[in-house]
């Protein structure tokens, strides 16, 4: 390596006006501003041209002379088609063990919990042994907290430094790279993936905004080489967010922010992918997906707290792929319209919409009852915006174009009706979602707190099913009361009641 | 002070299931995590509890004992009633200068031009000489290249290190904080913030993206301490944002992103204000409303090139103080409904805007055009979500219920549908913005890269009024034709064609 240090401005004009210019800050602004109306500037820029001898490099015609022509690399030597320069050329996919080894057994819905992050634990710890040299898992100390920790099962966090005794799987080879500052993760990833490896960032949800500026450059880039044709492509830029907002019990307000979801979705669509696996088998096949993929940036964001499971492998697999669908053993309303769609994104979202699909069933049992859930977020913009996006067409026999929506999202609701608004049944979408209501509670009180729970939910659609409002009205009184009581047990017992806590899916 | 170092988790478990837990990470995670299973955890948790002593610090009832009790100051030896802790109660107003003072004149609507940032630097100059001690300016490296460099009349850059004789305005006394890190800024005007004082962060657009994770905080900060009686106010958080999206002409793609108003209107309402001043008068009455103002955090994005006027002090007041308005001057439908609506918001949407609707009262002069400029963008949201929003009445009145409202805004357009979905007449408003398409070009080139152009805005108003697609298929073919010979002109000459550059407003 030479490295050449050389004065800021170096053969450009010394003073400028009587103020130095070489080698002063003023070098970095421009440093003859008015060469079309000052004769002086002018002149100066003009003796700062010829000190280069143009006459020497041109010929009569401009052309660069053959001898200096000469002196540029051909073909495999041209920095364009240097490997370090375009790390694709160097790219090899990923050997992905076969994520049905690590599915999570369902044998009915809404019976099983399981901590999805943590079996995609066992997921990664499989990419790791098998791409040694090749893959490498990046994130600020929570590889643990993230229940990703079956991969010290095979690897060890990179360490080069001095080790205590009392350090826990530190070793140079190892293929985590963790230090508690996103910007250091996020430069290493890009970094990887730009000399053609692959990687996976796990962090906290809200403390990405911390790198909300890197992405935006590495998804410009992504955007303007997708159209340079020697630039071959590289691995996606892949990001899981757990310890997401819905589950920050001991944390609190500070630890709460789904906003980088809305700055992705910024970005242009044909580099963003946004995923919300509702359980564990989900996040495996969207894992997957987004490991094989290139030139994008994904984001996914999955709970780590054992939750419910909805999906054996095979059905995850489906409704992973068609990207949103209806979950027909939810459903009541197959002989015809339905009074209501409840829609849900999210894994938390979507059991507390299960849950109150439940109450109305209870309930309410002559509603017609449709369960919607969507894994890829682009799949709600129209086919023109995003190449997920659905047809209107897909998207009215999803969702209708009569019967209200009740949409529980995971994210800030307004996102749902950005990419909606164009729908047909639009005026009648009702999106919950986060507020930024939060403290340090239950898990239970942060959706009440946020009008995202069961409840709720239940009280939407009876305010929002046409002539429902005056017949249910005892129904509604009880779902309000019932979120009076969950909110007084949290404050006398610290936690969730035992048939919140422990609720699970009646069919 | 008095600094101690302690090790982690000091006094609590050394040991847990043979692992070392005192002064190490474990400490920093639950220490134990199984207390309500295992009676072993459960036995050392009791003894570590003991360890405390609480049958000396308690009474038999459970209060503190009398003794320490009397340990704790009372009255304003509280830490919350010292003012170290709670700035707000030194905070003093600012003693600002007249803002008359500083205004443009503006004999006839877009004929004058003036760079907004740099009559802006004319009236911070002066805040800062009135409010030495009180008052800071903030950013990276950019107060002048921001145009805000009036202000080195009267201070420097604070600067206590070594000097070179060729250095610029350096002082320990310096009033301007200059450092080119958007964290350090940031960090610096929230603490100046926090003890009781007023600031202004000036940033590139783009830029201030770094600071996002910063800027939740002390949102939610600021939401919090709303509900705390003895939290005092503090001054608002200013941001200054210039060098925006739209003239980034040596900088490009890099430096184009006007995504940090969608982050910031994700936070609480009560909290976040964004004004998107039209020109230099207007860009003077809301900063002074803004340095005045409590407890919110208020954006500004504020153009620093020379461009056209369109509003004499007066008339900016009152504009800036409603937020949002007709321009009579620039409108022809005051007998009765307007045909089309063009709405606009931003310096540059407003120039585009007022040079289309030229260009309709020339091409198409039976149409007749109303012309609603947006100020204060939290004026487009509803009464009940915001309480700077308008009501439905009044947004109805301005953008009427059904002409189509062809929307010309400074940012992604997306945001403007968001903010205004549940309005009456949201089914016929059709906005352009940044869509993420820039380069290193001129600026008409850049608003044509994003159909922002006046010929494009003509286009759409072509398009959407109901029977003119037809009628007008030779002004649109003119206007489609005009786009590309401008297209042409900025690649043969590297600049706008001089009727684009040179263009102002004929009544």
């Amino acid at each position: 390596m030479i490295v050449l240090r050389s004065p800021k401005g170096w053969t450009g004009p010394k003073e400028v006006d009587g103020l130095p210019v070489e080698g002063t800050f003023r070098a970095h602004q421009v440093p003859l501003a008015e060469v079309r109306t000052n004769p002086g500037h002018l002149a100066m820029l003009e003796a700062w041209m010829h000190s280069y001898r143009p006459e020497e490099l041109f010929d009569g015609a401009g052309s660069l002379v053959e001898e200096l022509f000469d002196l540029a690399p051909r073909s495999h030597r041209r920095m364009s088609a240097n490997p370090h320069a375009n790390g694709g050329v160097l790219l090899r996919d990923l050997e992905l063990p076969d994520f049905f080894d690590y599915a999570v057994a369902v044998p009915a819905p809404g019976t099983v919990r399981a901590a999805a992050t943590r079996v995609l634990g066992g997921f990664l710890r499989d990419v790791v042994a098998k791409n040694r040299g090749n893959f490498r898992l990046f994130g600020p100390d929570e590889t643990a907290s993230n229940r990703l920790g079956a991969v010290f099962e095979t690897t060890d966090r990179a360490w080069d430094a001095e080790r205590l005794p009392v350090d826990d799987h530190l070793a140079p080879e190892g293929r985590v790279m963790e230090v508690l500052s996103e910007h250091l993760c996020q430069g290493w990833l890009e970094g990887y993936l730009l000399t053609g490896r692959h990687g996976l960032f796990n962090c906290y949800e809200a403390f990405i905004h911390i790198v909300d500026s890197m992405f935006n450059q590495h998804a410009k880039w992504l955007k303007v080489t997708r159209d340079i044709a020697w630039r071959r492509p590289i691995a996606s830029l892949n990001y899981l967010l757990s310890s997401h907002v819905w589950r920050q019990d001991h944390n609190g307000f500070s630890h709460q922010d789904p906003g980088f979801i809305d700055h992705v979705v910024n970005k242009k669509a044909e580099v963003v992918r946004v995923y919300f696996p509702p359980d564990a088998n989900c996040l495996l096949s969207v894992a997957d997906h987004c490991l094989r993929s290139k030139n994008y940036v994904n984001v996914i964001v999955a709970g780590k707290q054992p939750e419910l499971n909805w999906l054996d492998i095979d059905d995850a697999i489906i409704h992973c792929t068609r990207g949103a669908g209806i979950f027909e053993w939810a459903s009541n309303d197959a002989d015809g319209m339905p009074d209501v769609v409840m829609g849900c994104c999210g894994d938390v979202p979507t059991l507390e919409t299960l849950a109150a699909v439940e109450l109305i069933r209870q309930r309410l049992p002559q509603l017609a009852v449709r369960v919607v859930n969507v894994v890829d977020l682009m799949r709600l913009q129209p086919e023109g915006e995003h190449p997920h996006g659905m047809s209107d067409a897909e998207f009215d026999a999803l969702f209708t174009t009569e019967s209200p929506v009740v949409f529980a999202y995971h994210g800030y609701p307004w996102l749902i009706h950005r990419l909606t608004y164009r729908r047909h049944g639009h005026h009648n979408l009702h999106v919950r979602g986060y507020k930024e209501e939060g403290t340090t509670t239950t898990p239970f009180d942060m959706v009440m707190l946020n009008d995202l729970d069961r409840f709720h939910l239940v009280m939407d659609v009876i305010d929002h099913v046409p002539g429902l409002a005056s017949r249910a009205g005892h129904v509604r009184q009880e779902m309000s009361d019932r979120r009076l009581a969950c909110r007084q047990y949290t404050r006398r017992f610290g936690e969730d009641p035992p048939d919140i806590r422990d609720w699970t899916w009646t069919p």
